[in-house]
């Protein structure tokens, strides 16, 4: 494991590695959404990632970088969402165990695609202070190798791939642009960006009800997230220590978008595009709709980071 | 437009002369759906094609093999769904007008489609006699040509360059899958698989509550549609007259579902794929999972038809 801010060989050696595990997501455009927004996107559709996002690049990474040794004790993490699902699968692929702390409000859905992918899972009570004590239990007990969802320079090197990918596919963006909730996806799309093709620009969207990262820039600090608020589910979680600088240094610019331009934003990728994207996913584009003025650029790129919604409960359960 | 059965040679002029406009749709598997079914399954998803529908490849093949003088006083169709925005944005490329007739009925989403991709629409009641006799009308005050959405071989060689672009994509398929409601899809699609991989078979699916296409292959003679009743909204259409020959010599077997099955399989697509299908794409899948015993092949292509629902109104509002 990394533990030093990855190099430009380390995003490639991450690319190589999780190549024979991770689906090459299409790039998707829609002509309806473009002449919507006046703009020429393309989206990266990491929700038809396996495991329906992003986290599974990370977790290849990370299980496949460890050495016979360090993964014969297993990996574990607590988790809640698509991370806990990306280490069980990226573990299941290598054949080690996968120790998950969830909380034991969970979703079922969510306990059940962890449990499908061969995860060991252990319930705790669903607060911050149940789940790390709980880990470190398990971890004592078992010998696993935690891997944090985001605040590890292996999960970013892993995230970076998706941006990577997407260089290659459409030539000459002028923006990169992802959703930022603990920076994993943000912080390795920088570096990729920044290493690659240092003259296009990176953006990140965050919801208004959870915007430590836009507060963090603005203050120069490192800030936590305080009861955010938000129906973009992913994006809940404070920005890592170790992502903080890197989306400090290489990242252009943060808008801060409401649920509701989210809620549109998602609608309209449905709809026009046929995919299906969770909340936090539709982000960028409810930054684009919202808040053109901050977009004097043309070709954008916007990495879908995933599509884990339950359909049972859908923020759009009647006509227009 | 074509008077007689494609040859191979129209076939593959129809490729070329689409292409420009037609997105070349990605396939898509997932490894769950495999392990589900047992089978290797690759999603060849027009659901992704432009106006959300294969119907656009057939109404770009019509539109733009026409002459000058034949374009000029543009095209006509009645349809209350994909065809008619198909056509619609296919003159709309070509700069010729579209006038489409719609039951006054149709759902307004549909009609906003037309609308947005310039066409004219004429209302009228919802009935065959009406839909038939108001566009003879439209045709004879407006000299346009009648382009209709299946019955028609310009519109079959058109719905083949789904299945020539799946060939290309996957190697060595075994088994080749539509669904069937006029049958330009399937019949385009039998075309570009006997003419060009002859030892790969093709199926078909169909819903119980509308399976004049299997009643029809069975009697060995064209039956009509009579008060069909299913979920599949986009194959309540009776078999069209040019397309029942192709489809009796060229496709191996077509299997009905139970819309029940169609509901299951329409949700695993949404939930493990994260594609939004509409019902009428569901029933190849539906069939795979309702009567495996006549699957004894592995590897098969399934040509997902369209992604057009109502986000409102969605046949799976509750949690399972």
């Amino acid at each position: 494991m990394l533990e030093r801010m990855p190099t430009l060989s380390d995003l490639q050696e991450a690319a190589e590695r999780v190549k024979p595990f991770v689906h090459q997501t299409p790039v998707l455009s829609s002509e309806q959404i473009n002449e919507i927004t006046g703009k020429e996107l393309f989206f990266k559709c990491e929700n038809l990632q396996k495991v329906g996002a992003f986290k599974f690049r990370g977790a290849c990474n990370a299980v496949f970088s460890l050495s016979e040794k360090e993964a014969s004790k297993g990996v574990a993490t607590h988790s809640s969402g698509n991370h806990a699902a990306a280490l069980a699968l990226a573990a299941k692929k290598r054949g080690i165990s996968a120790h998950i702390v969830m909380p034991r409000t969970a979703p079922e859905v969510k306990k059940r695609a962890v449990a499908g992918y061969g995860g060991i899972i252990t319930f705790c009570e669903p607060t911050l202070e149940a789940r790390e004590s709980t880990l470190a239990q398990v971890i004592e007990q078992t010998g696993a190798l935690s891997i944090h969802p985001y605040d590890n320079y292996t999960i970013i090197a892993g995230q970076s791939t998706s941006a990577q990918e997407l260089l290659k596919q459409v030539q000459e963006l002028d923006v990169v642009m992802t959703p930022v909730g603990g920076g994993g996806l943000l912080s390795g799309t920088a570096l990729a960006v920044k290493y690659l093709q240092p003259n296009t620009k990176v953006y990140a969207a965050e919801p208004l009800g959870a915007d430590d990262a836009y507060r963090s820039i603005q203050a120069g600090r490192w800030l936590p997230s305080v009861s955010p608020n938000t129906i973009c589910d992913g994006l809940l979680t404070s920005l890592g220590q170790k992502n903080f600088p890197i989306i400090q240094e290489h990242v252009d610019k943060i808008i801060t978008v409401s649920d509701e331009s989210v809620i549109r934003a998602m609608r309209l990728i449905w709809e026009r595009m046929k995919i299906i994207i969770e909340p936090s996913s539709a982000v960028c584009l409810a930054a684009i709709l919202e808040h053109g003025e901050h977009f004097p650029e043309k070709r954008i790129g916007i990495i879908l980071s995933g599509g884990n919604v339950d359909l049972g409960s859908l923020p759009f359960n009647e006509s227009p």
